[in-house]
């Protein structure tokens, strides 16, 4: 599937499998403070053909956190334990910068190898690197039950697109999405490992040991909430490190929630994207259907796939 | 003079040195919108007894920037020829990040041995550390012009302590500023290099090679508009980086205008400060005067200075 297909109004909804999918819903960072949107996303969830277990500090609360670092370390571990097909992330906030100086790395591998797929976005990122970094495993940037699945109808239910989406790559089914870029990259054709995601979350690594060292790569980069003067810097912070340079593509996803500034006088995303342009010399595509808004494709980062541009259709596509 | 004097009502003015010294405004980063304040500004200074020059691109406008690139890198170039006794920004904003990898380090540092004194915070922290960085030159944790002496009578005038430290600070006649800290450090004697400044602004540095590879070190950080867990996320960057831990101290100044949040449950910047202290061995003190507020100390970037605490009285001093 491609999520910028023309029919939005009939996704191709996929088979659900003949045996159900395991999948666990954990909150390893900011705290829920209702339940009744995880109960939700685990309704829709089941509809969607999961067998869905929601673990026991799902819904802990110790300040901004789902617990304290210790209960919320411990949960990460009993799910990469439990090694279900689907381990998503009821939602991010701010919590896996305190663990991931104790992460028990090997376990998680030992999980994904089992068949587990991590799925989140946000501060997720901070545990897909740092999952990336320590052991070169795969894990899925995708939805968050909670802001994707638990959303109610009245606040405009569950994106057609994210949802299918998501089910397709657990299942296996998923070798490519497909999005509108802009102008200037007709004909492109690379590949390198998928990594990024959260622009903030991923520099927040930078200099640690759980920086994912990745050279060649295809990195894709979102964020909300952050003017683009801060996208800006921190991409030249990525650019002086010598980071972007040493990509093969880097994908913009959506800059959402920031507001405009009587200082802008005209600087806007677009300026940011013409100056990081202008200093490095890999491609720096726009559109992918990613980050902080309901509207988002199922990608692994940490995979090996292929980036191909035919006029302003983009593809990245990892086959099997 | 240590600002938390006791006779905040009548500070020690110090006395207008005998050959009036040369300062220099210039406008390194963002716009200045209006003339006005930095009219004021310069009055005030001359007022103080500084020969005042406004650089030729000060009120220079190119979207949010003071002028464009090559314009702002001229600007600092001019500056550091003309070597002035101050060389004191107009003010922060964002927009040394675009200029790093094209500054002339050594004529910096040939200003500073001429005598230069450069001064500001905020975005300047990127130039102060470059500096620090490329050269070992020190420069001046202090005010901004328009920021500090801008500022209409309505709106508060000028600082009573943050002139009359600048002022001393400038003349070489500044050896220490005190302040109260919180209980738990009294003995503390250390010393090492003075360093840091604004927190996000520094860690942008992080991992390119603008960044001061400073150990043992005195770290001082201040930041605004950042909630608590953000600044949490950069200091635990920090640690998991080995910088916090190879420090001798830490000592933050203030974090003003983040927001609360319904989200935050208790969580403030206390409950941050135990978080970093609970994983750093370096003792993390507070209550320096020193940030995106009015009262703000000058202070020598990349100097050796003292650290000594009594009771909760605490010193930094660097002497002759």
């Amino acid at each position: 599937m491609t999520p910028m297909a023309t029919d939005r109004a009939a996704p191709d909804l996929p088979a659900v499998p003949a045996e159900r999918s395991s999948l666990q819903l954990f909150t390893p960072a900011g705290v829920l403070l209702r339940a009744a949107p995880l109960k939700l996303a685990a309704k829709r969830l089941k509809a969607l053909g999961f067998e869905v277990q929601i673990d026991a500090s799902a819904l802990a609360k110790q300040q901004r956190f789902a617990g304290d670092d210790d209960t919320r370390l411990a949960a990460l571990h009993r799910v990469a334990q439990a090694a279900p097909s689907v381990a998503l992330a009821t939602r991010g906030g701010y919590g896996l910068t305190r663990l991931l100086d104790r992460i028990d790395w090997p376990l998680l591998a030992r999980s994904v190898e089992r068949g587990t797929r991590w799925v989140g976005h946000s501060d997720l990122t901070a545990l897909q690197m740092g999952l990336l970094a320590h052991t070169g495993a795969t894990s899925w940037a995708g939805p968050l039950a909670c802001d994707d699945f638990g959303r109610s109808d009245a606040d405009g239910g569950v994106d057609d697109i994210t949802a299918p989406c998501f089910v397709e790559a657990m299942n296996g089914e998923l070798e490519a999405v497909g999005f509108r870029t802009d102008a200037g990259f007709d004909g492109l054709e690379t590949q390198g490992t998928l990594w990024g995601a959260n622009l903030t979350v991923l520099l927040s690594l930078l200099g640690t040991p759980h920086w994912p060292k990745v050279s060649g790569g295809i990195l894709m980069l979102e964020d909300v909430n952050e003017h683009p003067y801060r996208v800006e810097r921190m991409l030249l912070q990525l650019q002086q490190a010598g980071v972007l340079d040493a990509q093969r593509a880097v994908v913009l996803g959506d800059f959402s929630g920031w507001r405009k500034s009587p200082l802008d006088r005209g600087y806007d995303l677009k300026a940011m994207v013409a100056c990081i342009r202008s200093v490095t010399r890999t491609p720096v595509l726009t559109g992918l259907p990613f980050g902080h808004v309901p509207t988002k494709v199922t990608l692994p980062l940490g995979r090996e796939v292929e980036l191909v541009v035919q006029g302003r259709d983009a593809l990245i596509a990892w086959g099997h």
